[in-house]
Formats: structure tokens, sequence, C-alpha cells
């Protein structure tokens, strides 16, 4: 989406250990009119798909979450990162590898909210190693649910995540593909 | 705002230890038709007053923050939960006390992102004891932000936050305000 590469161009800045702030529009300040933009090249996407739910992450995927299923007319599930070890039995759980920290998490979604009747548009910012996105996908495949694909704003290519899920079988679109990026040269879109 | 009483009504439950449970619509699974429409009466309150920014609070604020945003055409800011104590100068923090695990954490925002310049409505899901809305504020005076009020969709009256708050002078305006509730009597609003 040339209009998001645009963006990322101009407002985003890459740091030193290959990471991409973009915290002035998508992850800390939020341009909202343009996140609405962004939502609905989502529902063109996947207009035809029979979604009746949007499922992302806390928290930095439940704004865009939200601004993409107003075109849907769907509500939203945010799986919540889980602040103890006592897991429910009335809560999918699934694992969280943090590449940044090097730690575990466990993520949640209550049983009762998602289920063998839903077809699922999976909603998240970032794409590299794939982690979240799994723990997302696992979610769904406890619960039965129909994961229709997943909408990602930016996809790190470079990085491993969004291929071995593709190559499962699961459609992907990111709006942003990353080829590569660096301080010194910059930010190159596949 | 009776369609919001009638969906607390009809949806939410009372459980023991003074919670109102409203994960079905608002902060766990989010009904997001509906929560546009809380997001338009913010709107038509704060209309005239020259909201540039809406700030909230990771992670339930994000949701209803965002559809509100897109009615004042202006971008939304989220307070974080800082994860480690090394809070750099290109910050604003300030400390909520968690009634509910009894621990404080630290929330933060980026300098760059809240300033003089700034008018802002701060918009969260609840108010109890106002522990959140008092750090959201607490940012906002150290950044030089004029606040023109904060939007607050779930108002236990009964606890002293809003209250306390309004005596200072600042404008909070509750769509759903709790006289009390408890599991036997169910809820009464103002």
């Amino acid at each position: 989406m040339k209009l998001l590469e645009q963006k990322i161009i101009t407002e985003g800045k890459v740091r030193p250990g290959d990471v991409l702030k973009v915290d002035c529009f998508l992850n800390h300040q939020m341009d909202v009119d343009f996140l609405c933009q962004l939502g609905e090249e989502f529902h063109r996407l996947y207009a035809d798909c029979g979604v009746n739910k949007i499922l992302t992450i806390e928290a930095s995927g439940i704004g865009i979450a939200c601004l993409t299923a107003q075109f849907f007319h769907c509500p939203v599930l945010f799986a919540k990162k889980a602040k103890t070890s006592n897991l429910s039995d009335k809560l999918w759980a699934s694992k969280v590898h943090s590449y940044t920290h090097n730690t575990d998490h466990d993520v949640i979604v209550a049983k009762k909210f998602l289920g063998e009747g839903d077809r699922v548009l999976i909603i998240d910012d970032f794409l590299a190693n794939g982690s979240a996105l799994n723990a997302l996908l696992d979610l769904c495949r406890q619960a039965g649910a129909t994961v229709v694909g997943a909408g990602i704003v930016i996809e790190k290519a470079y990085q491993p995540g969004g291929e071995v899920i593709r190559r499962r079988g699961i459609r992907v679109e990111s709006l942003a593909r990353i080829a590569s990026m660096s301080v010194e040269d910059g930010i190159q879109f596949c």
C-alpha cells in the first residue's frame, strides 16, 4: 500500500538493533484518520470472507483492530497478557516468546468469546518472527474457529515469521512489506 | 446515556468483590458498532472544546479512544505501562496505584507527543477510585497541556474518584454512572 510506505518513509525512523520506530502514527501516538484508511483496505481484502470476529493482541493491535472492525460491523476480541500463572479452564491460552526480552508469557482469551462458529480475521500492527501471530492462530485452533486470514500493518519480510505461516496455507496480507532496512541505507520495500 | 445503561443491565454481570463484568462488549470482546455510538456521544459533549489530542491508557482504553478520535479527526496517544524502572528523560511518567493488586506501576508517554500546544480529551473505560485518571491528568500537567475534560464510559459513582477530580474543577463526563451495585440487588444508576 503506497500510502503506508510513504508514511513509513517520511515519519518512521530506523534505529540500531533492527528497530523501526513508528510510534508517531501507529503504536504510541495513533494517527486515527490514517489508520481508518488501513482498516478500509483490510476490509477490501477480506470483504467476501464472512468475517464475524476480529482477533488481536494487546496493546498496540487494539486500535487498528477496532478501526478495521467498523467496516466489517463485527466485534473485536483482544488476547490479554496473563498476569498470573493461574490459568482458568474458562480460558484459551497460548505462549508468546518475546525476542526483545527473551521471555515467554501467556496470552489468553475467554472461551465463551471464541468458538467453532467463528470466522476470524486476525489483525496486528507488526509481523516479524511471527510469535504473536502464531499464538493467536493457536488460540483459534484450540477454539475450533476458522481463520480466514491475517491483516498486518507492517511486515519485516526479511524475518521468517510471515513466510513460515504462509507456507502453512494461511493467508497473510501485509500492507507494507519491508525487504531490508538499516540506519545507513534506510528502508527498502518488497 | 440510556442506551449504555440498558446494555450494562442486559449484558453486564455483577460479581462479588465489587466487580462489574462487561467483558462481552467493552474490555475484552468489544462491540465496535456500539462503542462507535459512545464515541459519537463523547464528540457531542466536547465538540466545541478545540480538542486536538485524545489521551488514554493501555490496554482497554485504546479501543474506545480510537473510535472516539475519528469524530474529532485527531490522534490518540496512549500511556504505556513502563516495563522497567529505567525511565528516560524523554518521557513523562506518573504512578498508577492498582487497588486490585495493591501495587504501583509507572505509566509513560513520550514527551514529544504531549506538550503546551495540546488541548486534551482524556478517554477511559472505567472510573472508580480515579487512580488511572489522576495519572493521566498528572502527565498533562507535567507536559503543560490543557485538559478540556475526561470522557468515561462507566463510573462507579459510589467510589470517590470522580467526585474528587470534579472538585478540582476538571470536567468529567461519564456516560453511565452507577449509584450502587451488588450481586443481590443488581445495578442502580444515578
